[in-house]
């Protein structure tokens, strides 16, 4: 069986990214999971692997070679991050590569680069023509996938519709039977506390998330909820779901980054390919010091590589 | 030294506050810590400690010897958890005791029995005439003050007030101090993902939260955020903060549940006295089953043995 093809890309030079891939590869139970491409500038690649003593991975060329400083956003490290995601959707586009795996770009040095996305995602979510994307977070026990991410808690809750719940249960269904081959039971919580104790503390739990649930039942997905999260999350890290639908980015967070602070892995659902990244940022402030977790980074790797071409298409019989 | 005296109420008789009352004091661990009394029907606690084998504690009658249904929530189950409290209410007034635990009552039998309290904190603050009252939950390496509880989540963040969340970071100093004997440090989350991002994600954590810890830290208190939820709780966990102030149920209960799902303690602030629960309901349906775990149950006599007298008073000095 040949080895799945991961594509790399570097994410801001002036962050952490370019030093926790090498040193995420420099591990050889990583480095023989898959044929890694790492997309970014290899002049600055071999002299960040020279002065770490690790070996280079296959690098391919990524935007010009202009010098990024590093710990800080900049104009350059937000050019030089959107060149290489740029270059990996044209490659996943052309069936060149099973899978993605972004290093952390900065919201700042892409507004400074003057572009409109927020992040890796967004980007993504245009460059692919997809829409409806959702975030999985896997640690630990754990994998929850979120209605919604990076709004306030207002417009959060605004956004918890039947739909937009429905679209959730139906992703992480699609992904854990990826993951496991079998159908997983979804567990989806509720917004308000005690998922709204029969509409007493909010109406959004019987209102938008109960129909939801039973719409994906309807439709044969082994669904249930709400739930109040609090109890929620105890039994789903002891095993009694497979998957967790969250409604906001605090409520599947929380959990995640609290049984597994450093090897967090962030699945973007709903792309045409399967993208992971590490969960934490470009970390500017650690750039240059060596002392930044390559965890998470490892995660990311392992799992792009593992999930490779186990997609929908391949999940039916297809090649 | 005296032993403090500790009330016990019966909670919802038809619920498993009687049986848990009675296994945790059969521990010789829990019954040396204090001088406990018990508030129910003595005929009631009789035939339990009769079927459970356990021990008899001193029990002092509160309400009628009306038999109630066990397993299901009923009028006179919610008479005789009211009668208990007012009675300890009464006791703690009159100074008779150090403090205070209750066991869980019903939501529903309460409203069955006509009383306007959603819980046994409403109740308290009533009868005690206070208000502002915070919940603090404790559980492993975590102590947890909630700016809001029971609440719907848009209604929690109409709540979050640079009053609201000063009081709530004024009442977890004062109880980090009866706590250590020193300041602690407290650590406010934010209300929205990453704490707002400085107002692209919400505007609560600058115009709020932000002006509420300088409030406190004026005030001489080591206070500190907002700071993203998601990093807060495992940095609280691994002991970098002494208390975390939570802005909404779920917020605090997740981690705290997550970390110890069955020795929680919820302790009420803003009382005249200490008041500790165990963090669970009346469970009707493990009611004289024997499978409820009596942790929580015996983690609130600790606690309430523990820090009973240790109030702002003998902070001071004062007897």
């Amino acid at each position: 069986m040949r080895k799945p093809r991961v594509l790399v890309t570097s994410g801001d030079p002036g962050g952490v990214g370019p030093e926790l891939i090498l040193r995420a590869l420099a591990d050889p139970e990583i480095s023989g999971l898959a044929e890694f491409t790492v997309l970014g500038d290899p002049a600055g690649f071999r002299r960040e692997a020279e002065a770490l003593g690790a070996p280079l991975p296959r690098i391919r060329p990524a935007g010009g070679p202009a010098p990024v400083p590093v710990g800080r956003p900049s104009a350059d490290g937000g050019h030089a991050a959107v060149a290489a995601v740029r270059a990996a959707a044209g490659l996943m586009a052309g069936h060149e590569a099973d899978s993605l795996v972004t290093a952390p770009v900065s919201k700042e040095a892409l507004r400074l680069a003057g572009y409109p996305w927020p992040g890796q995602t967004e980007m993504l979510a245009d460059l692919c023509q997809a829409h409806g994307l959702r975030v999985l977070l896997m640690a630990g026990p754990l994998r929850v996938v979120h209605v919604t991410a990076h709004r306030s808690l207002r417009d959060a809750a605004d956004a918890v519709t039947r739909a937009s719940v429905l679209r959730t249960i139906e992703l992480a269904d699609e992904f854990g039977r990826r993951l496991a081959g079998r159908p997983p039971r979804v567990a989806v919580a509720g917004l308000n506390p005690h998922a709204g104790e029969r509409g007493i503390l909010g109406t959004e739990d019987e209102e938008a998330i109960r129909p939801a649930v039973e719409d994906a039942r309807a439709r044969g997905i082994d669904a249930s909820g709400p739930a109040s999260a609090d109890t929620l999350f105890p039994r789903a890290a002891a095993g009694q779901a497979d998957l967790v639908v969250a409604m906001y980015h605090d409520q599947g967070h929380i959990p995640v980054k609290l049984l597994s602070p450093d090897d967090g892995v962030a699945v973007t659902l709903g792309l045409p390919f399967l993208r992971a990244a590490p969960d934490h940022g470009a970390a500017f402030d650690r750039a240059g010091t060596r002392t930044a977790s390559a965890e998470s980074m490892k995660a990311a790797l392992r799992a792009a590589s593992q999930l490779a071409g186990r997609g929908p298409a391949a999940a039916r019989g297809a090649r």
